[in-house]
């Protein structure tokens, strides 16, 4: 057994049975042990940031790390934009990039480059292997680490891929979190029944758990305090039979309006709201500065243990929860394609227990306001605003869930950036439908050009934020792919080709051509 | 005038014309100064990636910076991998990269990151902008270090690009180099006229220059030794009538071979020469043991100037250089397409003056052996080893050099990872013909794979490996992006495509099918 076999065992014994990879030269011998080893998925991409949002969706959906394999730092970096989205997410990933041999790093051979440096960016835990022998323990160390919702990396230099390891390990498994003391819980309950304007604001943790977001809205009908999710949540639960939850609005007017007047925040596995982005003379802070934050939980605690404890102190047990009203399938209207009409047409073909990743960025608002009575899905949102991460998150979606339906609703310039996942799709013959919404233009930076002051953008600048000339041509690259692809420009259209994309298996892309109005 | 108009003109004061752009909310500022600045051309490019390269194309082919403009910690992070190459080549690059505006910073908004420490992966100069004021004299430094072979990395909080500054400042412009001194030159000499068997190694500088390579091969002449060029050239003149130099070769063993015997190693602008990467009992270093290595002068240096020096000290300077001979141009051979067809088809079409991106990889070989005696041309190669350089480097090439033609020969995988420069060829009207050697694998590995001792690898092995099922298409790919696109699978037909290609101005795009055969 040499380490890299030690690795591939210990991790398919510790659970880590999927790893999104991308390798190289020194990640010969992790390929190599893959041939022996029962249990582990190997997914190919065809560039990295394609295997960390692959990774990010996979977790996402089962709450248990996948592996990425990566080739030294230009790997990891190229993987590294949507590290930082899993890393908002708060995911479990495990990355396992290769290095020089122990011996050879200090030559500064043309690939080296401070792969731990580069790995810190990201993650929570970074260890470069120093022999072979230790490979398997590091590893179990790295996926631990994971579990408690971070990145993980880990370095393998090649000698110790390659040298004699003595045995696998295994990891410990999930610990059991840290609990609110019932101090906490009381002073909490204490907060809820003075009575003054208080928002109870959910992260990640609570808004992916049903239970927990049941939880909190027995309490605001126990308290009158008003519920609402974090902004980018990387997973809720959505759509008829589904508690709703109002999310936080991205632009800061609007979330400062929305937290006005507002007293008191209880914060539930997450850090108070701050604006996305600084504007000169606007806000930094969401919250007014008299109101008091109150934590109920960290991030990474079980909020809905904590929510429960919460809702029993004010007797909000016993409610029922108000559950989103199925609404009766519209037919889509008819007319040129705009958000609202693929909003009204997926509505009425979403299958029970889809998975929508969005990254439909300015065309998202009237999408998902149409996807409210529709049947119950997971929605998977960019968490950390690095753009290129709704094709790729798919790619881990799907195989996560095969039996669940994946739907991207994907703006066309992000969708450039990590394009390369349809590719995977194909390969692996995911259950995806990608709809790319085409305006044909970085439309969020027109907006954000405005709100620095500039009414008028010059032929420059324009330029800077104009995917035309020439105009990409998304069933082109579907095709080129392997990916089956057609283009609608009218809500009809657009239906039919939802209709087909819904009653087959397999990946397709629709082209949602939002220029014709 | 504000910090972002400060910038850009001490940009265009200081000789930098060409930003290639990825521009995101905290840029806005700097895409509205552009319109009021005369003198500074942006390119838009639908990844940091491409960016990245095209920056390091540009400045291989003019030896002065273009800037790039990223987005925050995930935009650089996306633009590292082609950064460790440009690194790597050792040319100037100015990255500008926009962050949250100071007093945002600490509330660690969901695209936050450590900018600073990512960017010091590949940067020898990074700096944050502490206020409007200081951005102009920040940029004028930062474009001062670049000139000396570097990366620098200019990070502008979004409140010093809106903010008032005073004015706009200008780099001292290219300082002289350090030189080597007299003594240093006569021990070299004085190593040359003993006689044993001696290699001179040349690094990137001397390479890029036709008198270094000249003055370099007089000496050899006077004296006996042999010339070598270092493994991944930056830039190298070849063809008709320019003095050939061999390449140091890539495999280990066969590096080894080639410098067996040697006595003395004269290092011109370079390191001593180290494996790509290390193999069990394969020795790290390609020099013997007992080799003994003299540095004629460091990167950076005026390679040109130390080995004139060296030239008269050892009576070399009157010879004359020994220049390849044009070869008739052979008729391409029929049959299925292969490298050497592809190298046959190309030594009789290439233009004077031509560039030739090279990142043919495993393909690579017989094409260049073709080319030796063909019109005088360029070739900037890959020369840090991460992937994903060639079709983006066309774009900086080309954009350095409008009245050359360029060449990218492009293995399939490796295409895959910048694909979007593709779109930056149309939308700039770039003269390019972008050749893809599709062997539909990552073909390199299978070779890597053996040298790990794998001979025969199982089916999860070979799937890591192979990028069939589905297979590209490159035509289909290339036209979603607007770029014109034909393949090719025997000799005849890709030297009828080169010919239209060569005939015509613009982007157009070979799939070279090299799996017919």
């Amino acid at each position: 057994m040499n380490g890299a076999e030690s690795l591939v065992k210990t991790m398919v014994d510790s659970g880590v049975e999927v790893c999104f990879a991308n390798p190289g030269t020194s990640e010969m011998h992790f390929v190599a042990a893959l041939d022996g080893a029962e249990g582990m998925r190997c997914v190919l991409c065809l560039f990295e940031g394609v295997a960390a949002a692959a990774a990010d969706g996979y977790a996402r959906m089962t709450g248990r790390p996948a592996a990425t394999l990566l080739h030294l730092g230009p790997g990891l970096a190229n993987a590294g934009a949507n590290l930082h989205n899993a890393m908002r997410a708060g995911v479990p990933v495990l990355n396992v990039v290769g290095d020089h041999a122990t011996d050879h790093r200090h030559l500064d051979a043309p690939l080296a480059s401070d792969i731990e440096g580069l790995a810190r960016t990201w993650s929570g835990w970074v260890r470069t292997s120093r022999t072979a022998a230790s490979v398997a323990f590091d590893a179990a160390e790295a996926i631990d680490a994971a579990r408690s919702g971070m990145i993980s990396t880990l370095i393998l230099p090649a000698d110790t891929a390659w040298n004699a390891a003595i045995d696998s390990a295994c990891a410990r498994g999930p610990q059991a979190p840290v609990r609110p003391t019932e101090a906490q819980i009381a002073a909490v309950a204490e907060v809820l029944r003075e009575g003054r304007p208080t928002v109870i604001l959910l992260g990640n943790g609570a808004l992916a758990s049903r239970a927990a977001v049941e939880e909190a809205d027995r309490i605001a009908q126990a308290t009158g305090a008003v519920v609402l999710a974090r902004n980018s949540a990387a997973r809720m639960e959505a759509g008829a039979g589904q508690v709703p939850v109002e999310a936080l609005p991205y632009p800061v007017d609007d979330a400062v309006a929305r937290l006005s007047g507002t007293a008191h925040c209880i914060l539930v596995g997450v850090e108070e709201p701050v604006a996305f982005f600084a504007y000169p003379d606007k806000p930094h802070r969401l919250l007014p500065d008299d109101a008091l934050r109150h934590q109920l939980c960290a991030p990474g605690q079980d909020a809905a243990e904590a929510l429960s404890r919460l809702g029993r102190a004010v007797g909000a047990h016993t409610l029922e929860p108000r559950r989103e009203a199925p609404r009766a399938a519209r037919p889509p209207e008819q007319g040129p394609l705009t958000p609202a009409g693929i909003g009204a047409a997926l509505a009425n073909r979403l299958p029970e227990g889809a998975i929508i990743c969005d990254e439909a960025l300015t065309s998202g608002g009237p999408i998902f306001e149409a996807l409210a009575g529709a049947a119950p899905h997971s929605r998977l949102k960019l968490t950390g605003g690095a753009i290129g991460i709704g094709l790729p998150l798919s790619v881990g979606a799907a195989v996560a869930c095969p039996e669940r339906k994946v739907v991207v609703l994907q703006a066309d310039g992000s969708g450039m950036y990590t394009l390369q996942a349809l590719w995977t799709q194909a390969r692996e013959g995911l259950d995806v439908v990608s709809v790319i919404l085409s305006n044909r233009a970085y439309a969020i930076l027109k907006g954000e050009l405005r709100n620095v002051g500039v009414e008028t953008p010059g032929e420059k600048a324009i330029g800077m934020m104009s995917l035309r000339d020439p105009d990409l041509d998304w069933c082109a690259l579907a095709n080129g792919m392997g990916v089956e692809a057609a283009r609608a420009g009218t809500v009809a259209e657009f239906d039919a080709l939802l209709a087909r994309a819904m009653e087959r298996r397999g990946p397709f892309l629709i082209e949602a051509d939002l220029t014709c109005d």
